[in-house]
């Protein structure tokens, strides 16, 4: 199977919402009057962001999701993507896989396949994506990571830590219930990007930012560039992690395993988690818990943002240090 | 160096055009109206795209020209875009040189940087570029594939097989005096996407396409979108290799292990030119004759779109099978 025999095969579909699709040297969009194009690009490398045992229908999910988690931050609404794929071989069971797992979630989003490359060479995806953002009275209703204000709320959305989780079991360092495993592989493997919260935001939250590297690592982008600080409750952060509740009823002793030092390491520094950082005012407290309700996605208030710079971690257990989570970074030197 | 420096360091500069750039989950563009937005994505691999002689510098250039010149052949005016980039590890020197050679082609074709990725892995780079098309009278100004009439001249710009040349230099399979290798490895290593003749094309060329797999087989894909055929001039085509005319008045031997069969070869299906194959109507001539001159860029007529489907190649030496000319593919078994 040649290179246009494979994208006429597994990726080329009639345009929908686009003017030109799949197929020319560049597709053609129409912009919606009145809103700002969002894009963002994410590439994912095996052993970086996905393991060899991954499906490839969860994948094909992922690479699209931990994108449309990028447009979920700015609370735009998804739109189109490219998908440029280097692959070692034509293996077609593997490619039927993929895009089967893509387009379902592209599906559900609304969000259309309009062009990219495909070529020879070590496992390497990469998407972007493009969404819209309204602009009203002139100002745009994106959600940036600049406009978090001193008293405001600090929300969490589903749970932190369960990717993590999965990933110690990969590298066999815990052990865990087989339901408890299932569920954080999913997480690891198949997020869920947050985009229905992200727009249900917008005119609500004051600043937003999705979970990849780390909770902490990430929230410190939001205040350094908004300019503040922010205290984090940890009694209630220790909580975000889902495998505890999960294993109530099931294998009690192997979640002993999981001290409350790793549940908090994997929660504030886990990482691969797409879920949604943001802020917002008091004043707006039952508005932002009705977007969530309406985005049927679980919020947690977290903390507070405050005037005096730096990251305040404290629980009924007295202080912890914030600078002991770092963040992940992909040239930090212990990979290098 | 981490992830974040890097950026900050290399590729994050003030956004321009854009209403925000590189740093937070998205880039916001504000769309010109009355406009289509143009967007691709290519992916370059070291060995299939590039080989590992090449400097930064000239990489830099590469990976963003091969972008623009899809730009090219839609007419699309380049306005941003977006790189992902994977690497082995950080080499700042190699960074430096990148960025600059990558940069230096952006501003000169008003085309902003304005988000991405970096991660640790195999050397890959992918760009998406995004561009403006005008919509006039409802109808988009996009040069497309399938527009091609029966009549129609068609044009390549430039000079083709050069690139092809200078890899079989590479590669030992033939030898040519170093001004003619310099010209072809320039060729190869920094093409020139040609935006100002692709947008002086709109509402004149009929059909477009860039020249990136090889000139016969990417005319093919304008033959088959159109569903005419095509009758192209050996003879006229043949003097496309810019190399024997370099070679005038230096080691004439050198030149002679050029076959005229090897610069056929190479003019049809060398591939990597970055050039624009394009149609338009004999009535047009001499509007398009002008577009090229404004744009600075020679421009040569080499056939005629025909009914009868199919690709006809013909000279004063008689007929050539068009078959012979593959045209390059990815997945092609001898790749695999």
């Amino acid at each position: 199977m040649g290179e246009f025999d494979l994208i006429a095969k597994y990726f080329k579909r009639p345009a929908r919402d686009a003017v030109l699709g799949v197929g020319d040297d560049c597709a053609l969009l129409l912009p919606a009057p009145g809103t700002h194009l969002a894009v963002s690009s994410d590439m994912l490398v095996e052993g970086r962001h996905f393991l060899s045992t991954v499906s490839p229908e969860r994948l094909g999910h992922k690479a699209l999701a931990v994108n449309l988690s990028d447009l979920a931050a700015c609370g735009a609404t998804p739109r189109a993507f490219t998908l440029a794929l280097a692959l070692p071989r034509v293996d077609e069971a593997w490619l039927a896989g993929f895009a089967q797992g893509l387009f379902a979630l592209a599906d559900a989003h609304g969000c259309e396949l309009v062009g990219g490359d495909t070529t020879q060479g070590p496992l390497n995806i990469c998407i972007t994506v493009l969404g819209e953002v309204p602009v009203v009275d002139g100002r745009s209703q994106a959600l940036l990571r600049s406009g978090a204000q001193v008293g405001d709320d600090i929300y969490v959305s589903g749970t932190l830590g369960d990717a993590r989780l999965a990933l110690e079991v990969f590298r066999g360092n815990v052990q865990v219930p087989a339901a408890v495993f299932e569920h954080a592989r999913r997480r690891m493997e198949q997020p869920s990007p947050r985009v229905a919260l992200g727009v249900g935001l917008r005119g609500l939250a004051s600043s937003a930012i999705d979970v990849s590297d780390g909770f902490l690592g990430d929230l410190r982008h939001v205040l350094q560039a908004s300019g503040v600080g922010a205290q984090i409750d940890i009694d209630i952060a220790i909580n975000l992690l889902a495998a505890p509740a999960l294993s109530t009823g099931s294998n009690a002793d192997l979640m002993l395993q999981i001290s409350s030092a790793q549940a908090l390491e994997w929660v504030f520094a886990g990482g691969d988690d797409y879920e949604l950082v943001f802020t917002a005012a008091p004043a707006n407290a039952h508005r932002v818990a009705q977007a969530a309700r309406d985005a049927k996605t679980r919020i947690t208030r977290v903390g507070r943002i405050e005037a005096e710079p730096g990251l305040r971690l404290e629980g009924s257990q007295g202080l912890v240090q914030a600078e002991k989570f770092g963040s992940f970074d992909h040239f930090a030197p212990s990979v290098k």
